[in-house]
């Protein structure tokens, strides 16, 4: 059979018989509005859409190609590989292939009769050659940073998102109940997260966790026992872990766990693109009581900054709260991390990526908004024993806030 | 207990007795001399080098900082998170911390007394926002593209790297061993990938393969079966897959695996940072005749290239012999991918990252060099049906060539 027709007949009846949801067009607009209100405010007149979620979120595909936006008029969706099936993904009209990023001015042309007089690139992540690049196939054109447009749309979250977000929260409650019957004395961290990956895997998740970062990648096997709980290393992150090697320093390692002491899982899924994180503790036997004691405190911690969730609060005063409340309940020097290491911040934005706005964090003075979703993770930290933490990712809803992933608080004992 | 001391008393100790293994100071040198011979021939006075896995090749660890490399004296490794850590890992000497990219300007000054006339950065992915950044903070020096001096001295792999290769390669092994308890008729491809998964991680398998791209992440669980096999995707590979949802539209699907069709897996694994990928095929029951004679045509054609595989092959001309072999082995229209979209490489170097040089590809007129290491991937689709095909990775000897990927290579019959 020919390709082209396989795809143009098959490929849509096989992928939606296996769980494929596509973007609505209608969901498309309602972003492409979102982007450019934001265009508008910074006098951007056409976007290049380059970074991979940022033309996901737009497109509805992640083939290899470009979206063209014009500040007005229809958007043109440039496909490398593979367009068929880019065709079928993205409820996008104007879909055209290319070979060369040097055909991109022609094809804008056709598309818009005359080229903009600036284009707007993600500079935050956009590597220096490609801007070079750039530079020489667009000689006239200002080529302007717009990064801030994606994180400022992106920072809410549709009906249809927090749908998908919410739906990464259930998988995550089923693998965390199955761990149960998987988790035995003598068993390693990594062991225990590779099995976790399989649960999970096998109700749709996709198994990556996306960082907007050069350098770093996120991972799902965050699993620390005892004393490589009390691990920092490279993440802004209260304990690192220890991790496989020097090259993957931070998860999950090859140490036995062992009884009675704390076992985290900070454990994020991914479904279509979108994450729910989510930690909880596990302990074969009774966790020692200084782990149950430090366990109740960022349960506490982690209500009373959920007690303050709802539109127009401040970010910045919600972790402040926490930092009083950490203090007062004993926890001054291992809150968030070990003295000189703590990390200032208790929760991130999360959706196609894991570092959206907003951030509960030192120094993050503006408001939460209807529609965001964040990570909420107050954890405690002690150096050569062992770290607790509990982790919800939740929706600012109009009145308050909803938990999008409603696993048991309780500690999971077996 | 201190943090600090708890690094310095108890952390080494753990990591090691669970299997980490430090670059030997020897090694470090060894490649500083490689990188130093390229900067020369470029010009450039010296280096902060800031992608991951330079940096990691480099300094031994993966901590997160810069490090400084002068093209003569002592290199300066700096550490925003963690030092401690980041001082037991790298055998480099002067490691010192700092807070913002801003504090760099004097540590190298301190370092050197004055600054250099150039520095060389990794322009290939170094996004733009950091340029200008580099640009403000040392404004009287030229930044120079380092990119090239990186990809040719990580071409050439040391008798180290080769042997943490080769142990990615024998865990690779151990997991297609495996495979034969657990593939089950009815199962989805992605369960199977997950279980994979987790058989590796038990052996020390990283979960993630690193490429040096903004866009492009790869992935292990590359396993398709009959039609998914047909599908082309973002990838420049022959075949994509079906995936798991238009975010993740590469590799294993939810789609139930048959008896009799071709069940392709294509399962890298990653130790230490050094990756071995190879291909090997499976069925459930007897295989179709016509995957059964792909599959040889494929086997034949990879042995013909191995062939030719020596210091000092064009590795163009390599590629060339596999598309005759192919086309008079009655492949034509089907090798390395449906007509239209074949791809046209059949070998990607392989080491940190999984699109190193060389290439055996189209347009790679260059001669292989003893000490390279290579994935050489024969592969044959027909869409709407399946795909067929083997890899290994290989190194280039003194007189030939060594796989090290040792995994049988007849189809697993479950």
């Amino acid at each position: 059979m020919h390709y082209k027709d396989w795809v143009k007949n098959e490929f849509q009846k096989l992928s939606q018989s296996l769980g494929f949801r596509y973007f609505p067009g209608q969901e498309i607009q309602n972003r492409l509005k979102r982007v450019r209100d934001g265009m508008k405010q910074q006098g951007i007149e056409s976007l290049l859409v380059i970074q991979k979620m940022d033309f996901y979120y737009l497109s509805g595909t992640t083939q290899d190609g470009f979206l063209f936006l014009p500040l007005e008029g229809k958007p043109l969706l440039m496909i490398k590989r593979e367009l068929e099936r880019a065709r079928v993904e993205s409820p996008i009209h104007d879909v055209v292939s290319f070979k060369s990023i040097r055909d991109l001015p022609l094809l804008i042309q056709k598309h818009r009769k005359k080229l903009p007089r600036n284009i707007g690139l993600e500079f935050d992540l956009l590597p220096v050659r490609d801007y070079f690049k750039f530079q020489e196939i667009f000689p006239r054109i200002t080529l302007k940073d717009s990064s801030s447009v994606f994180r400022e749309a992106r920072k809410i979250k549709s009906t249809f998102e927090i749908d998908l977000i919410r739906r990464a929260g259930e998988i995550g409650k089923k693998v965390y109940e199955e761990v149960r019957e998987i988790l035995k004395e003598g068993m390693t961290e990594i062991e225990l997260g590779g099995l976790m990956e399989a649960v999970a895997k096998r109700y749709g998740h996709e198994g990556l966790l996306r960082v907007r970062s050069l350098n770093y990648q996120a991972y799902s096997w965050h699993i620390l026992s005892g004393p490589t709980g009390g691990i920092v290393s490279q993440s802004d992150s209260p304990m690192g872990g220890l991790g496989l090697s020097p090259a993957f320093p931070v998860g999950a390692s090859l140490r036995k766990m062992e009884t009675r002491e704390p076992i985290l899982v900070d454990f994020g899924i991914c479904y279509h693109g979108y994450q729910a994180d989510q930690t909880r503790m596990f302990s074969i036997g009774r966790m020692k009581k200084k782990f149950i004691d430090a366990y109740q405190a960022c349960c506490e911690i982690h209500d009373a900054a959920l007690e303050e969730v709802r539109p127009g609060v401040d970010c910045a005063a919600i972790f402040q709260k926490t930092l009083r409340l950490a203090k007062k309940l004993g926890y001054k020097d291992s809150y968030l991390g070990p003295p000189g290491l703590q990390t200032r911040f208790i929760g991130h934005g999360i959706g196609l990526e894991l570092n959206e706005l907003p951030f509960i964090a030192q120094g993050h003075s503006y408001p939460l908004e209807e529609g965001m979703t964040v990570a909420v993770e107050p954890k405690i930290v002690f150096p050569g024993e062992g770290a607790v933490g509990i982790e919800n990712t939740i929706t600012v809803t109009e009145n308050g806030y909803e938990i999008l992933t409603s696993t048991e608080q309780e500690i999971f004992q077996v």
